[in-house]
């Protein structure tokens, strides 16, 4: 891919570890609504997702978009939500369609399903459980946040379907550096190693597919989403599993 | 049912229908943007769903909620659909929670599944097509109405989901008095009768169930929608088809 890759809320902690993992591999215009703290790498935009003139501005020229921006809490009002989750992925789909962007990359979340675990808890977080989610299935979003994030994966579907804009919802795990979490089994189950993430935002930048919703986790032991689509459609090839740290190492 | 029942969006059309056909067998509130052009038989509010204060007042004390206010243009634009639909039905559903509301229907819509059509139109509105949505499908919107119709959806999930709150979605198809849509097989394919209407909204508030996403039409010939949730979950039985209107008098 020639044309910059947009990446939003690029100052994040998924951002970072895409950049810590392909940083050399695209021509990359960074956008956040915070200045970068030091040095950048590459072309930076200040900028927020709900405003409307410099989204447009910033996508202009770009060959792709990975999206993650907006309010990261699962505990965010709805007011925030609204606004810079739902309307601020309307606003950036919207323009990118209008600039002949080709592929659009969502961060979505494990919160947009978070209430199929109620009644499940905790067993459907241990390795012998047998349930399985594989972003088939309807939301049920945990919180006002994951009602957010399916909203983005249906305008995606509409973006999709109307004007054939190539759409993955990526539904992300739990995300940490350097280890799986720790007394955390739910974590566990969803981990999301930092090479891993990497490397599927690498797929999903490079494969050809059409509307995906994919899980976005290590191949772990305990998981209960499943990655049969992230590995048919996008070619994700996972290299960690939370069950394999023995404690003493640091996962690359 | 002694607690009123709230009817938002009182005076278009699906209102209308409800009234018509059920309007003495419940204690009405009925609210709209708009006050009534005659005299109203049933306590009436004039408020914007947007309006939290007000929507606060005219829910307290209800047992149940039909929801249909919204913009209903399916070519309404993002600005009008985000506040209107998608921040108007949180406003209300907030609203109700809080104040006790056992039950919560709302006007989905066709729309929300519009682009299933896409590749198989003008196949799928006849009766020897076997393609059928039964409600356990993502959405695809036929546009951003449709995009706000599904999110109101999924607000209901996690509002039933983290509030007990019984939630049924009821996907409209065409609502038309009198007969059928004429020279428009999509058309007759999900028609809506007023007294089908009536019915399935009494069904609604009548039977008991937690979250169901069902199809509102007449058991025509030419559906597409199933009807089987409708039936089964709700005890829905439509009376009408528009295959058995013959041109010459008025359906019921």
């Amino acid at each position: 891919m020639d044309d910059p890759v947009l990446l939003t809320g690029a100052s994040g902690r998924v951002g970072q570890a895409i950049l810590g993992g392909i940083g050399e591999d695209y021509d990359w215009r960074l956008l956040d609504r915070e200045p970068p703290t030091g040095e950048s790498d590459h072309e930076f935009v200040v900028a927020d997702v709900t405003d409307e003139d410099a989204i447009r501005a910033a996508v202009d020229g770009c060959g792709a978009v990975i999206h993650l921006a907006g309010d990261p809490r699962p505990e965010a009002p709805w007011d925030s939500v609204l606004r810079n989750n739902i309307d601020g992925t309307q606003t950036i789909l919207d323009a990118a369609v209008d600039a002949g962007v080709d592929r659009f990359v969502f961060a979505s979340s494990n919160h947009a399903v978070g209430h199929y675990e109620t009644e499940r808890k905790p067993d459907l977080y241990r390795s012998d459980d047998d349930f399985q989610l594989d972003g088939t299935e309807l939301p049920r979003p945990g919180n006002l946040y994951g009602v957010s994030k399916a909203a983005g994966e249906t305008l995606g579907r509409y973006y999709h379907d109307e004007h054939d804009l190539s759409f993955a919802a990526v539904r992300i795990g739990n995300l940490t550096e350097g280890h799986p979490p720790i007394d955390y089994e739910r974590g566990q189950a969803m981990w999301l190693s930092y090479r891993d993430c990497a490397h599927l935002f690498d797929r999903c930048l490079s494969a050809d597919y059409g509307y995906e919703i994919v899980y976005g986790i290590s191949d772990n032991d305990r998981k209960y989403y499943s990655l049969e689509r992230a590995k048919e459609a996008l070619g994700y090839d996972p290299a960690d599993n939370s069950a394999e740290w023995d404690g003493d190492e640091q996962v690359e």
